[in-house]
């Protein structure tokens, strides 16, 4: 279906999908990105969703990005695989540290070193060769852990580096990185998702998920969800444990 | 050996290694990368060879890499799997399109979207974990192809990015992409790299290696190669077809 114009119908009505407005769309299937993801099909781009299976302690994320976008069929899937088991010092890629159950102040032990720049680069570096100018990220700086890659002065900076590191940037300079939660509250973004269609229950956010796949409810990203939505007044479908 | 002071003998002789001053060095066994790593270890830095294997169609990049280590037993060598199979469009990951023969206007066909981002951001997520805040990368724009990744312009774009994008950026600010040879022509770096006593005939440049070992000759890092030898009045070790 690639570069023609054409309507399709998903969960929340007919969106209309552009001719060659495409976009890459970093998507793990947790609530932020999720969200990301459907705002950009409700701007018109056709959406190639990437998600990045770094050996992440909490790798039912490339489950649950399936299950999602089951509900989103002219969604293009692609899982890459990038080995971040060597990285030591962050809970989510060195089995030997726990994911901390209390807040913690400053970056907290999940920080994952230069996680975003690697993401966006490989995003980048598929987007220019399928010729795609559009990245989206669903990062957020307001109801966030405090990752220095989640900020906005970070995806301006690399917007900037990209145009120059690449011959599409070079030539056109438009390379845009999307960022359109950065500046929203978690509640802001359930609302905007909850208006957009978006069923939460298909997006899971728990770093330590249990096998019976309840959510813990105590890591930083649980509680920044719980609290989401109560704010927003809408009913949280996550099993909790 | 890590985080102690110590010397040891190369086949340059004596080199001084400080304690705590370490660097990562994106290694590709080619000669420019090759002078990078000699010249991070001749300005006392405890260096680890950081070599990407993305599936390149000159793979013999890591083991040309695995033979020039053997004379430099102090450098710790890491071989990176990343995958770039997928990426349409270069001749270096693209298998349907041939390395081209002759010299062509623009950015050339080798061209790989992002790579110098991908790599050093993998460099950069590496050195974090490490707590190392100095990067080597031998790119070059004087004698080059004209990847937009090798500019200065870049370089700077992305040491101001990565110090926003990371933790220890976030708190120091300092960490450093060293581009020894960016302003040096082929000849400089390899009269540089000879008087260092870097023995150039374990270095492989050409992107279509022959099955018996030899370079082609005609294409373009083949090219700079040889008129650099030539430039510098050093003989070629390299063997030709």
């Amino acid at each position: 279906m690639l570069g023609c114009n054409y309507r399709y119908i998903n969960i929340f009505g007919v969106i209309s999908v552009e001719n060659n407005k495409k976009a890459i769309v970093l998507f793990s299937g947790g609530l932020d990105s999720s969200t990301a993801l459907i705002i950009a099909l409700s701007q018109g781009y056709q959406c190639i969703a990437l998600t990045i299976n770094y050996k992440q302690r909490h790798s039912y994320e490339i489950v649950s990005s399936k299950i999602f976008l089951k509900n989103y069929k002219a969604v293009e899937h692609i899982v890459y695989d990038l080995d971040l088991s060597m990285i030591e010092g962050s809970a989510l890629t060195d089995n030997k540290i726990d994911v901390p159950k209390i807040e913690s102040s400053g970056i907290p032990v999940t920080y994952v070193p230069a996680r975003n720049t690697l993401f966006l680069s490989i995003a980048s570096s598929f987007a220019e060769s399928k010729k795609i100018k559009d990245i989206f990220i669903g990062v957020n700086a307001i109801d966030y852990s405090g990752y220095p890659d989640c900020r906005p002065e970070f995806i301006k900076s690399f917007e900037e580096m990209i145009n120059k590191a690449t011959k599409y940037g070079l030539e056109h300079g438009d390379i845009t990185i999307h960022t359109p939660l950065i500046e929203l509250t978690k509640a802001e973004i359930i609302k905007k998702g909850t208006n957009l269609g978006i069923d939460y229950s298909k997006t899971v956010s728990c770093y330590s998920l249990d096998s019976d796949g309840s959510a813990c409810g105590v890591c930083d990203s649980c509680r920044f969800r719980k609290q989401g939505f109560q704010d927003a007044g809408i009913e949280d479908p996550t099993i909790y444990k």
